[in-house]
């Protein structure tokens, strides 16, 4: 950590500053410019706390030089974590396409889901029993029973299944069910008491970005799952909030080398939710691959205009079968297979 | 509802149209211009399925023209709700200025706290015992304990209390210790389930608007806290995130008269979290007092040097009882009291 | 154009609104519904001044119906256009990557620059003989002569040139050299005065996307260059400014297809700015060109390190020419060509 | 300047550091810790191209210490300063109302606006001749005789007048008309050509911030003006741009003390722009002058319905009048006059 003194600072709000940083462990290092004086900290300052340098009057800015997530980052881990699900690999030369439907709606329904999301060739299914919706006269997702249907139907189809937990008290029923993995939604980022929930289980979380989360809040709540001991942590980026209106969101496309460069955990993309609209999922998604994704997750569904939710953002089956031969093609161009 | 159809729609897509309007217990008003066809629906469009008319080949754009919110609006109830708190009104001519620290430390911490609260003025306090931080290892507020301490120094002061509730399993310890006000934090204001929780309560709740959140998702996070039963509920501006570095958020002045024209509830202000630095509280909370807002959430220490978090947002006792009377100042220019 | 009535307004105020509509040279349609009252304009609603309507007492809110572009838009004109450059098309099957300095500093460097762009297989060459920079104490550019080293190098090479005009009182310059396609940079999307002059004249044009322009405003700017007379206009997206700041900008891929939908004009994608770093360039490249850009403008320098400004993010010879490789497996992988 | 070196840095990499860091006329001072290596460079960090050290392969990151603004900085003039224009002060104790329309439109709307403008109370006027319009089909400002217009309606009511000056070609007309102060607007906030030319006059300039421009980018534009020889600038926040939808922009009070804080400079706000609705700019304008404003910039209109623009943010006279009492209250509050 580096202090910057503020030019007016008089001799004995220096002796306090030096004093403060002595009490909290650390070694001070002064070096006078022509300008500024720079006092430079040895030591652990991930220790200090939120803005105790910060108050004292002698200081005009604190610079930090460590990052703040260690169990996450490269630095940790060099090599690519690779998190296997029922024998799938998430995170290696082969890329995932989670595909199913926004909500469990019907078992019939499900049934159909997984039939289409096998048949287009995808490894894993997705479907959202518990939905975070934004208003509470919408449909808030069938519950506890369609856990079951989608077990059921994925079972069936042998596909392993993702699913959203918004709840703590809801963790039981996903253990009970066999969920293969959780996903954290976007809404839940900074959802810190679900996060160490989540980090003292056995299962793989995929966590998606908060909606104007920054990669390093990001890359914190992931640490807050693997500090309690879950290291099976795969990033969702599922695009960003920003001035534009012509779209839902804007996949961030960059922050996938940037991930892939910070941590060795997975990063998938959900093109679905990042345009919010289906025609735009085979753009975002072959972007996604050649930018280095690890996988997608993308809406699907029997019948698009009958979806109990996001109607216009799923793909139907033969979309789905369209979309997975584009992106076979995409992967071979980059070295990797689909 | 007002549907803008393609101009290259075919007739059987504008059936179809039509069609899916009416299976939705809609009724479809046509008009054709020059240049588009439009299509109105009577009735209540707050039935239909989310993207359910977009995901059609007929529809270029579909535009709501109902608010989705109903019982916060100034619609359903046009005069200002007052909430009172032990007596204490929110909401009303009368200003509030909420004070205290970030996180309960000590039972002497929380003692002087409130005693320079009260001496400063204010008539109601805050402090949290359950802390959001954004790494796992940093202070994570004492928990449980955190509560007697800060029930026990308010009492002794006089003073109803306001908290922050992270978790539904922490409820009945709320209820229990009779938190006057239930704080839900910018990072949970779309934790739905925590929402519906305190939707049931008979206990006053502070709503901070999220990170990103836009009005109308921050009325419809309220919405979820009226239509569950609880109606006593603050708004509570808090900064917005954009792309200036120079300060940690944006307060947003603009949400205050927009908000007391779309809703009929208080809204408050938190300018320490706003700015993210003690030096910039004050002209942060002459502007929303300016700006008609009801009242301020503004962080207080003893000694704000030593706080265990934020340390640089926090007022001294001195700082809180000079910005008291600044206000009151602003307060009697605009026909308000403090 | 479709006016929602308040529901409050008295039938007075009803009766001005009509007025004012009839008086703009439209006839306005009223439809009343359960709850409110809807007022659709037949005829040119380009016609109405911003705001009129809006500052009306009956009026609750006002949606436009049409697009405000109309030269640029497919509506106008449904098949891609391809613009020619001394016989090398953009906008069509082949996908160009035009690549080059960030600055002109000396005819060698232009030289050698110009050398490695050919030998890489790009068609075309960027460069800058005036720089927009942020501050006034840094490198402004070479000014006049650069545009003849530039001129000189790339003719030896053969290959057309693209360099950016800020300031009107260039133009006669930039047409004396003969510079084969005008920039308009970030900074300049909205100096109207600077896109009425580059429309009047016979050259094509790289139009920037503003750092936080929508959609709507960039087709509108580009609309300025239509409506004075060239339709030869291509898009760059360049990245846009959020929260995010663990890179420069990020790159709104999502933009691609939905201009491609919005405009026939060719789209092409600036991933050295929008990174800002060169390590980000291969990744984001692939991207763009993934999600269907028509070509790159990439910063390449003999020696990046050496460069006299933006030195973090200009590709060496060796990296272009890797890229180009990587690039014509992604084009063939979507059936195109690089 | 900083320099945090990669862990995995070799000694061949950090040496080729140091002799460039020596090679740009700095004293590099190494300080090895625990888990990285820091390099201090002594001397004036300004010289550096921008991104020279980045580019090397032993740096992780480089973080500079000196704020790069310095004639427009606190540090190099630690008073305020106050610009005259005909007798009036701006940035003193008193506050400047500087009241207009949106655009000049006739000879007798503007001998109406400035009456109205002199009668509330206001000492200068503003109005725009040439209009910066997102649209090439709408009014774009009666041009030339505007300025004569607007200087025969304000020079009968004794008013100094701020116009936007959009195109260096009119430099000279500005002159000749004897225009007060000139302003630069939002989207020409980067316009680096035009920031030059009127850093050479001698005529006091009003700039806006960028739509979306830090307040680093902001104080740079500056000094671009004041690098040339006009010191006598004086910014003026007009709301940016951000996420939400529900007002045009967010005015930005927070701006407001930390430029008082980083600049010698006046600060004023054009609360109009800002919100893009009449009904806000009371609130606002309160909210601006509470938070230490040193002025408005207020658009008004005889009769804001028949503007020819923005008839939806125009206060009429009444209005005005109105708000000129309620904000003299707040000024007196804060000690300040009106």
């Amino acid at each position: 950590m580096i202090v910057i003194v503020k030019p007016q600072a008089t001799a004995e709000q220096m002796e306090h500053l030096l004093e403060r940083i002595r009490q909290y462990g650390l070694q001070p290092m002064v070096s006078t410019g022509s300008e500024r004086t720079v006092v430079g900290l040895l030591g652990d300052e991930r220790l200090l706390p939120d803005g105790a340098l910060e108050s004292l009057p002698a200081v005009e800015q604190v610079m930090p030089i460590l990052k703040p997530y260690k169990l996450v980052s490269r630095e940790f881990k060099s090599t690519d974590t690779v998190i296997e699900v029922r024998g799938i690999p998430i995170g290696g030369r082969q890329i995932q396409v989670i595909a199913g439907p926004c909500s469990v709606e019907t078992p019939e329904q499900m049934r159909s889901s997984a039939e289409a999301v096998k048949a287009a060739g995808c490894r894993l299914m997705r479907g959202g029993a518990f939905k975070p919706r934004t208003s509470p006269y919408t449909f808030q997702g069938v519950g506890d029973e369609g856990l079951d249907y989608f077990r059921t139907a994925a079972d069936a189809a042998g596909l392993p299944i993702v699913t959203e937990l918004m709840d703590v008290r809801k963790i039981d029923l996903f253990l009970e069910k066999g969920v293969d993995i959780i996903q954290i939604g976007t809404r839940n980022m900074q959802n810190f008491d679900l996060l160490k929930e989540v980090g003292r289980l056995d299962v793989p979380v995929i966590l998606k970005r908060g909606l104007s989360a920054t990669i390093k809040e990001w890359l914190m709540a992931a640490e807050y799952i693997a500090a309690h001991g879950n290291h099976r942590i795969i990033f969702a980026e599922r695009g960003i909030r920003t001035f534009e209106t012509a779209y839902r969101n804007v996949l961030d496309v960059t922050a996938i080398p940037v991930l892939k460069r910070e941590t060795h955990l997975p990063v998938i993309v959900d093109p679905s939710h990042a345009g919010g609209k289906a025609w735009l999922v085979p753009q975002l998604s072959k972007a996604a691959i050649a930018a280095g994704a690890d996988g997608l997750l993308v809406e699907s569904h029997p019948c698009p205009e009958e979806a109990w939710c996001d109607a216009d953002q799923a793909l139907s089956p033969e979309q789905l079968t369209t979309l997975m031969g584009d992106l076979r093609r995409i992967a071979e161009a980059i070295g990797r297979e689909l």
